[in-house]
C-alpha cells in the first residue's frame, strides 16, 4: 500500500474508534452490582476507587471504568488512533487547538494517551498501544472470534457502543471533533432559529460513536447517557424485563429512534448516570455522506413510531444539577404525539 | 485534517466499500421475479439485457445489476474508492500488478471504472463518482434516514452486503486484495497441508465484504453467493417463510456460522446462483486486528450450532461445471455431527 | 368418552372461541384498503355494504366482516359454540337472561345464529355450524396445517384474536358472560372506591377473549380496539414500521402490557376504529385459576416497562362521541412515570 | 351454568393440562445443574433420590421431577384433571380399560394421583388437587400475572410444554388416550403401507400435550423428549448459543418443523434425556378440527425449510438400548434435501 502518497488535502482517519469510558459514581457497590448482574459485564481489574469492565463481545481490555466520586458523571472518554503516526498527528491537532492538556502514562489495558478537553470541557484521551483481551479458560467463548463467553447474565450487552454528551453549545464542540480528531457530521438537529440542537457524528460507519445534546441546564461537561450495544432488537426487549425485575428505572423505551434508526432503551444506573441498552441503527459507507438535516418541526412528531420522550430526558444528566423549571432553556423540541 | 502528512508506510483505506454485484441469468424473468417479489428490492434502471436492482437501505443507486446471460455466474463486482485520489492511487496499484484491464466510461449510477480481474479471473472494477438514490415521491420514507420506504414485499432485505467467490487457490487471491487494494484478512481456514481453504476480508469493519473459498471443481472464476442484509435473526426466519411460500429451494439455514458469527440462510434464485439473507456477526474497529485462523479440526465441528452444511454447499456454484465427484478436489472440511 | 355422565353443577365449557367481528366504517374503501395492504387480511366474500376478509391463520372462513356504516363502531361479535348442544345449551341461557333477540339464518362461513346483547347493549351471536376455510390453489400454504399460504403484505396478521369493548359498567357485563356463557375471570382493575375498571375473561387458555373497559364518556356499546395476533415481539416492531410507512395513526406502542403481558401496539383504522397488533402474553390452563386482581396505585404505575398510555387511550373509541373533558369520568388509573 | 344438562354422547375435556413429568437420570447432579444453570429452572423441594423444579412461568408448584436412576428415561407423566368429577371420570374409564394400576397418596405439589400405563408401558398419573405456586419475596416477579421472577439465567425456559413418547406401535397408543382420556388427534404421518409413525395429540389448544412415535428399536415405554416453551423464535436462537457456550450437546436445529411449525432445538441433557426448547405453532380453537395427515412422501421434504434431521433423531431415545442398525426397523421418513 505504499507505492502512492496521501495528497495533503485527504480525508483521513486517525481516530479507530471509542475505546473506553470512565463513569463517575456515589454509589460504587450498587452500580458495580448494576453493571455485572443486570447488564451482564465482567471485571477485568480494580485499581484504587475504580473497577474496570467489559461486554463480553469487546476486544479491547476493558471498556467501562467505574470510578467512585461524590457526584455521578463521566470521568473521561479514550479514542483509539489507528496507528502510531495518527496519534502523532492528532495530538499536534489537539495542541494547536488550544484544548490539549498532557501526556499519562497510560492506565490498565492501554499504553500512554493524552489528555484533552472538548470546548464544552469533557475530558478525553487519545492512544494507540492497547491490550487485546486475553481470557481465562473459564472465560472462554466456544467461537473462537467471540473474545469472551457469551455472558448470559441479565441483559448480556455485547460492547460499548458510543456516548452522548450534554453541552452548552452543539456546533463548537462537532467542530472540534471534526477539525480537531476526523469526526464526520452524520445526522443533525437544526431548530427555527438555526440553533444546533444535537448532532451524532463518528469516525466508524455507525452513525456516532458520540453525539453532543444541547442542555437544558446550560450546564457544562455533563453526560446525557453512554450506550451498550445488543445484537437484536429482541435483546433489547428482554432487558427491559430483566430492567423491570431488577428495579431499575426505565426512563423510556424500548422502541424506535428516528433519528439513527436505533432501537433504544433508556434507565438511570443506581449512581444516577442515564444508561442506553440498544440495537439497530444504520451503517454508513459512503464517502460523500451529506448529513441528514432535522427540522424543528420533524422533531416534533416525536419518535419514529410516534412516542413522546419525557421531560426528562431533555433536562436530565450527570452531574445532577438543580436548575428550576423556569430558568431552564426552552428546547422547542417537545414532543407532541400529533394524529394525521 | 491536513496539518500533517501521511507517513508513507502507513495502512490507509482506499476502497470505501462494495459498490454493486452484477449477476448473470439465463432466466432473466424469473430472476427479476425473485430479486423485486420474493427478496423486496426494487428496480432502478434498464438497459439492453440488464435489470438494475437495489435495496430498500441502500445508498447508491442501484446494488444488483441482473444480466441475461447463457449461463448463471457474477458479472463483475463493483467496489468504491472513498475518493477521486484513492481511485488514482488504487489503479496505479492494480496496473502495477498486471491484472488491470481497462477504464470504462461508467454505468448507471455511477462514473468511469477501471476494470481489472483479480487472480483467479472475477472481473471487478473500481470507481469513485457514483449518484445517491434520489427516491420519487412514492418511494420516499417516512424516515428522513432511510433512502427509500421499507419495501413490505417479501423478505424486505435491506441492503447488498457481500460477495463470496469460488477460486483455484486462496492464498493469491487474498494477498492480491490485501496488497493492491487494502483489504485486510479477518478470518480463514487453514488445513493441515497447509492449504488456506477460505478467506474473509475486508475494507470495512464488517468481517468480509468479500471472501474467497476453494472451489472443489478446480474452476476459475465461479461465484459462491451474493449476500444481502437484513435488519434481525427474525428477519432471516421470516425470510425463509417467504421462500418456502414461494417455491424457492433453501440450500441450508436459518443457523449460525461459527466463521463470522453470522446467522444466515442460502437457497439458489431461479437463474442458478446462491444468495445468502443474513444479519448478525460482529464488527471489527481493533486497528491491529489479528485474523482468526480455523484449523481442519475446527471446521469439522460444523457450525456455531452443530448444522452440517449439505455436499453442495463445497461444491456448488456458478456458472455450473459438470465435474463427476470423484475428480473433485477434496477438501477435508466435510462436517460431521460431534456429540460430545 | 361417554362412560360416565357429567354432574349438574360442573362447569363446562360450550362456547368454543371467538368467531368473527363485524367492524362498522364511514370510509370503507380506506379501511378495506388498510386490512388487506396494510394488516394483511385477504378477502373471502363481498355482500351488500360488507367485505368479509381473514387472516392468513385464521382457520374459519372469515374473521373480519366490514361494513360500510354512517359512523364507526363494532357491528357485533360471533362467538362459535363447541357443539350443537352447547349451542342449544347457551341460547337457552340467553333467552332466560332476557338478554336475547333471535336466530338469525347465518351468513358466509356459518350456518344459524342467535343474535343477543350483552348488558351495555353490544350486539353479540353464537353458532355452532361453521365453513373451515378453503384456499384455492393460489392460496394454499405449504405448510399443510397452515390454513392459507403467508400473506407476505404488510403486517402480515395471523389471526384474529380477542375484543375490548367499552361499556358502562363492567361488572354487570363480566358477569353476564360469565354466568350466561361460561366465560371466567383471568385479570381485573378494581378502583379503591370498589369500582371494576376492566376486567379480561376467556373461555379458551387466552387470558383474554374479550375485555370490558369503564366507558370514560359514559356511553353505552363502543367499541375500543379490535385485536389481531402476529407470531412473535418482532413482527409487532415489523407493524410498526409498516403502519409509519403507510401513514397509518400509532396512538401507542410497540410496547409490553402488565396486565395480559401482551407485548401491543395501538392505532386507528383509516374508518376510526381502534385495532391491536400483538403477541405475547400467557396461556391459563389451570382450572382452578385465581383471578389476579390489580389495585389503582399498580395501575398508575403504567404498563410494564414503565410506559404511559395516553389520554386518548382511556376516553377514545367508536363510534366517536363527543363529550366535554369535564364531563368524562375520572378514571384514577391515569399513569405516571413513578421513578424509583 | 347448571341450567341445562350436559348429553351423554358429548365430547367433554375432563384432563386439563400436563401438569409434570418425571425424568430419571444416571447423573443426577449434572442434571440437576444443567437444568438450573443452563434452562435456567429453579428448585422447589428435594426428597429422597429426587429434586422437584419450575419454569418461572410454570403455575403449579413443580413441572419437572428430577430422579437418580441407573438409566435414563421417564419416570412418569401427570395429568390434571379439570374437577375432582372429571378426575373420578377419568379414573373409571382408567380401571375399564384394563390400563390402570393403583392410587398413590400424593407429592410434593400434588393430592392424590391414580397411576396408570399406556399401552406402550409409559407410566401415567392423574389427579385433581394441586398446589400453586407460591413464591418467597425474592422468587417474586414485578408482574402480578407472573408466579415467578423472570429467572435470566441462561436459557430462561418459561414452562413445561409437552411430552413425546417413543412406542412400539402408535395407533394403539393413540386411541388409548384419546378414548380413555378425552385427547383429541391433530396431526399424524400415515405412511404408505398405512402404519402410523407418528401422532400429535392435545386436550388443550396447543397442537400437542403429547405425542407418540415408532420407536425404531422396537423398544417399549422410551421416552423421545421433555419440551420447554419460550416465548420467542429469538429466545430459542438464544438458548442455542447459551447450550454452545455450556458445551451441551445440540442434535439439531434452532429450525421450523412442518408438523405443528414449531420452532425447535433439540439436544441431550448430561443424563442422556432428549429436550427440546421451543416456541411458536399455532392453537387449535375449533371443536370440529379435522387431523391433518402427512404422507410419507411429505415427510421425506424435511423439515418446513428443508433441514434433514439426523439419523438419530429417529432411533436415539431413553433409556438408551444397544440395537445394531440392521435390527433397527425401518421407517421410511428418512429426509432428504429435495431440490424442486
Amino acid at each position: 500500500m505504499s507505492d502512492a502518497m496521501r495528497e495533503p488535502d485527504e480525508p483521513i482517519q486517525d481516530v479507530a474508534h471509542l475505546g473506553h469510558v470512565e463513569l463517575l459514581t456515589p454509589k460504587p457497590e450498587e452500580s458495580l452490582n448494576f453493571f455485572t448482574n443486570v447488564l451482564g459485564m465482567s471485571v477485568t481489574d480494580r485499581a484504587g476507587q475504580s473497577v474496570y469492565l467489559r461486554g463480553a463481545g469487546d476486544f479491547e481490555r476493558h471498556t467501562l471504568k467505574l470510578t467512585e466520586s461524590r457526584t455521578a458523571g463521566i470521568g473521561h472518554m479514550g479514542w483509539r488512533a489507528v496507528s502510531p503516526q495518527a496519534l502523532r498527528r492528532r495530538v499536534a491537532a489537539i495542541e494547536a487547538s488550544g484544548y490539549g492538556k498532557r501526556w499519562i502514562e497510560g492506565d490498565f489495558g492501554h499504553g500512554p494517551a493524552y489528555r484533552f478537553n472538548d470546548p464544552d470541557g469533557h475530558l478525553m484521551e487519545i492512544y494507540y498501544v492497547a491490550d487485546r483481551f486475553k481470557p481465562t479458560n473459564d472465560q472462554r467463548s466456544r467461537l473462537k472470534n467471540q473474545p469472551q463467553r457469551y455472558s448470559q447474565i441479565g441483559a448480556c450487552v455485547r460492547r460499548l457502543d458510543h456516548v452522548n454528551l450534554l453541552c452548552q453549545e452543539v456546533t463548537q464542540n462537532r467542530e472540534f471533533m471534526q477539525s480537531v480528531l476526523g469526526f464526520k457530521l452524520r445526522e443533525h438537529v437544526v431548530l427555527d432559529d438555526g440553533t444546533e440542537a444535537a448532532a451524532w457524528i463518528s469516525v466508524t460507519p455507525l452513525v456516532h460513536d458520540v453525539a453532543y445534546t444541547l442542555d437544558a441546564t446550560r450546564s457544562r461537561g455533563r453526560l446525557h447517557h453512554v450506550a451498550f450495544w445488543v445484537d437484536n432488537r429482541e435483546d433489547v426487549l428482554r432487558a427491559a424485563d430483566v430492567l423491570l425485575e431488577n428495579d431499575v428505572f426505565i426512563e423510556t423505551g424500548p422502541s424506535k429512534h428516528a433519528i439513527t434508526q436505533a432501537f433504544f432503551l433508556y434507565g438511570y444506573e443506581p449512581g444516577g448516570n442515564r444508561f442506553e441498552v440498544f440495537s439497530g441503527g444504520y451503517l454508513i459507507f459512503a464517502p460523500d455522506w451529506e448529513p441528514i438535516v432535522w427540522t424543528q418541526a420533524e422533531r416534533a412528531k416525536g419518535q419514529a413510531w410516534g412516542l413522546r420522550l419525557p421531560e426528562s430526558f431533555h433536562s436530565y444528566g450527570t452531574p445532577i444539577v438543580d436548575v428550576p423549571p423556569d430558568q431552564m432553556l426552552d428546547i422547542p423540541v417537545v414532543e407532541r404525539v400529533v394524529k394525521r
